[in-house]
């Protein structure tokens, strides 16, 4: 297939790179004349280009911007686009982007591969980022058109090693909420209110003693900033609908703490022992 | 020396084994028949008995029972001891457990190794496992008799390889409610709070898409409930200490996020990224 990717960063050259691989033709677009030619360098497209109107004969484009340049994008692609094209995007948070993508064009259909690591841009490229990966799909209707455009970029998911879901896009809004934004407010939290504690010997002292169940809980709270801002603005409902719960269920513990109930502490934490393998596939 | 073990479980047998074999003479207690034997046929110890009255020749005892039973052992031991017995404990809580201590033996120094591994019990036993770990001393007085006991059990625990350090109990146990006890009840109603969703296809999603992030951050609130509880209840006072003021951050953090201020929240997290190297020594 003749596959379009705008936006050549981590995700965005990952894609390049396996679907290459696979024999399917890239055609790369990045804003930046010096990404083009480091893409061109390491052999991850086929063609290049700052220009979007070079993806009218594409046939998938998967746009692989910042969320906040994902629809503004879609807009300056439409009139270069095959009438058949198939859009996609790569972001993490579906409903808005659904929302101003889908009126934009007919064949968009959101979704977001769950794939990443700390580094970003285009030397972080990697091949089989993808593998055994979730990559959930939210179309917004389920017409014969869209059911087949669907099953070519599941397959093309497939093809990745990647594991296709498909849902809503409020579905999976509320549930990366959970498994993904939540953490990173709890955890940010954790560090937040450490670095309160006023006694210096107690800072110093926790600072000394700190290990393994510190570390793990505070990691997802203290990563790229510019990322956990941006999954708090972008999906700030189903976020605010989960920390409101996670809140409710903290004050449940502090009351039973207060009131040292500690049979009921133990089977609230019990039934975490028993739940927590379910979330771990 | 002669050391005194009393409770041959994962930390009890783990430091016989240690001091054992830098030629010290080792004399275990267990209440159980079963793992005196074991330990005998391991090799963990010299000698091995159910009474503590074989303990009246120990220049130095470890009491390494679960936190309920350390004074109780304390004060079936001091009839036997020699007056120049130097007696700790390895219990992860200081305050109560010195308070409990110290009135009963003059030279008793509250002690707390900073090592497990998951597993419990004579069988889970190891050498090293203090290898690299803070060993931390809570002495009740400076005079110049504890001053020189504390001396000997500061050289003991470099001896296993641990990193020694001196503080008073309620330091150590507002230190340990941050980087310890807190984070296993931030975490627990994590996992509680996701267990609540009612949505069958978010929840059922949620537990498709959990990856690394919700798994870090979920870890400790899902592990053994009853050292959870026991946590709770040993160290209430300074666990809800740190328990409001991560919730007033926790607050903090919902207000920014429901008055859309993406700078406040930015720079928290940028905060939280500047500051938790400082915890990872």
């Amino acid at each position: 297939m003749k596959i379009g990717i705008v936006g050549l960063g981590l995700i965005g050259g990952s894609l390049a790179i396996d679907f290459k691989k696979q024999g399917h033709q890239i055609w790369g677009v990045s804003r930046k004349e010096s990404t083009c030619k480091t893409a061109l360098e390491k052999g991850i497209v086929d063609y290049v280009s700052t220009e979007l109107s070079s993806l009218n004969s594409a046939e998938v484009i998967f746009i692989c911007t910042p969320i906040a340049k994902i629809a503004p994008t879609l807009e300056s692609l439409v009139p270069h686009l095959d009438p058949q094209a198939i859009v996609t995007d790569v972001g993490s948070v579906k409903q808005p982007i659904v929302e101003a993508c889908q009126p934009l064009w007919a064949n968009f259909i959101g979704g977001h591969p769950m794939a990443g690591t700390t580094e970003s841009g285009i030397n972080a490229a990697v091949s089989n980022l993808f593998q055994g990966a979730a990559y959930v799909f939210t179309p917004q209707s389920n017409s014969p058109q869209i059911t087949e455009k669907l099953a070519i970029l599941q397959q093309l998911a497939s093809s990745l090693g990647a594991k296709p879901f498909i849902c809503s896009p409020e579905v999976h809004d509320r549930s990366v909420a959970w498994i993904s934004h939540l953490p990173v407010m709890v955890s940010a939290s954790l560090v937040a209110a450490c670095l309160g504690e006023d006694d210096p010997d107690v800072l110093a002292l926790a600072q000394e003693l700190a290990s393994s169940g510190f570390r793990d809980t505070s990691r997802v709270g203290a990563g790229n900033p510019e990322l956990g801002t941006m999954m708090a603005e972008y999906n700030s409902e189903s976020l605010l609908r989960s920390l409101y719960a996670y809140r409710d269920n903290l004050d449940q513990i502090i009351s039973l703490i207060e009131t040292q109930n500690w049979q009921a502490l133990s089977k609230l934490l019990a039934d975490n022992y028993q739940a927590r393998p379910y979330y771990l596939n």
